[in-house]
């Protein structure tokens, strides 16, 4: 984000848009009526936003899937040229899905589970893609920090078995709710920390959401999460690009954390009206 | 703060209520012109806002300020309970203001440098008072976080030779603007981090509000910063406790990083209205 349009910036921190996934109703609806007009616009809203990537989720509708997400793709292709980061857990809804998407394309994901690795990565090698990892093994979740860096090398590992390099890797701690688990918001940014320390090379990424699941105050506490979590090493994060607040923190962050010289970006934002009420 | 009347949590971080600083135009021509209506409001509407110490300065008209500093303690002391934080770079105002200041004091500053140190440690000691000191030394000012470790190092050194223990000393890595030295940030964030490991048992405080000098948008600076601290070990901070932004951020922080079982203190703050626009 930033360096086009005085958005967030992509050199430092990648913007996943969330928007249009069918686990929102409204999403859901759209897509099951066809509402062209619904999706075109949140695609535009979010890449106005400064999305780089946009997630496209349509697994509401597990036997519809294929034919919905290739006309979601269909769709948001006519309207704008923001990369797509495919959000699906069927290997053949990825297949039909990076048959038509353009450009550069994020797969949305595998995890240090071999058999599904092992059908993604060559899709992933195959599309010169990048690949989002989640932390969770044959024997699930992970729950400390060591544990989520061990399975970021697992995936790191797995991918290179099938010619996917660690820098088309995103990997992604799992955030959970702190409104049930206390202690899992310190074990995931100490994970980031541990991931970034033994994986210099590779992307970490989050769902940033989660972590306020069940709480009031959820933009605050995602904005709060998202500042620790990119000192921590996150450069990566899909979140709602719509979140005025959110935008600003992560071009307060920038700054604070030297990745912006002479906070020349956070200036530009400042002048764009884009640091809220400041 | 928090936990008496839904501020923020004493038992997690000591917020040092910044406001009463000759520094501050409106607070020196309040000293000089004897306004104790002004003074009083201010210290009231700090410890309402939860502020667990107030600094106070005179130390703007030097001729005079033992007089101003002692006006000022007794007025204050007349108004609230908050405990003081004396904050002169006079020997002899401290020694004048420790003999008025009731009860639990803070002594704001000593640094690394020995001459200075032995003027003030046995004072604090002699009051069991708590001293805040500043990772600078006999050679300026701490860049790195490595320095800033070494200095807090041999503060709490001096401070042992003074029979003032570690768990009184509040040692301050001194933040300086990101607008004119983009890496100070992180090396202030790092320096936290290598002091909470090398002294578990010290605290660690800043005065925040430097790190956004000469940017727009400072109180956003200001919490995106200080969330990052907290997640690296900052336990105190001096601050405006008016600036509600803060105050949430301080909330959610401390709900994020599991510093708030089940969420409580968090929770009652949405209930009191605390969480800003949320």
């Amino acid at each position: 984000m930033c360096s086009k349009d005085l958005q967030v910036c992509s050199s430092v921190i990648t913007i996943v848009g969330e928007r249009l996934n069918s686990t929102r109703r409204s999403v859901a609806v759209a897509i099951a009526e066809r509402d062209a007009e619904f999706v075109k616009s949140e695609a535009v809203r979010q890449t106005e936003a400064g999305a780089d990537f946009l997630d496209l989720n349509a697994a509401a509708r597990v036997s519809q899937e294929i034919g919905d997400i290739k006309w979601l793709i269909e769709v948001v292709q006519a309207a704008v040229e923001t990369p797509l980061c495919i959000d699906s857990p069927s290997p053949k809804a990825i297949v039909a899905a990076l048959e038509i998407a353009r450009g550069e394309v994020m797969v949305n994901s595998i995890t240090a589970e071999r058999e599904r690795a092992g059908q993604i990565l060559p899709l992933v090698r195959d599309h010169g893609a990048r690949v989002v990892g989640l932390t969770m093994g044959e024997q699930g979740m992970s729950n400390t920090a060591e544990q989520r860096r061990d399975l970021a090398l697992t995936i790191v590992d797995l991918a290179a078995r099938y010619d996917v390099p660690a820098e088309r890797v995103y990997i992604d701690p799992l955030v959970r709710p702190v409104s049930t688990e206390g202690a899992q918001g310190r074990q995931f940014l100490d994970g980031v920390r541990a991931i970034r320390a033994a994986l210099p090379e590779v992307h970490i990424i989050c769902g940033l959401s989660n972590v306020s699941f069940g709480l009031p105050g959820r933009h605050l506490l995602n904005r709060t999460f998202l500042a620790m979590a990119m000192a921590a090493g996150l450069d990566a994060a899909i979140v709602d690009p719509l979140d005025a607040g959110l935008t600003a923190t992560i071009h307060a962050s920038c700054a604070l954390l030297g990745m912006d010289e002479y906070c020349v970006e956070y200036l530009a934002a400042h002048r764009g009206g884009l640091l809220g009420e400041e």
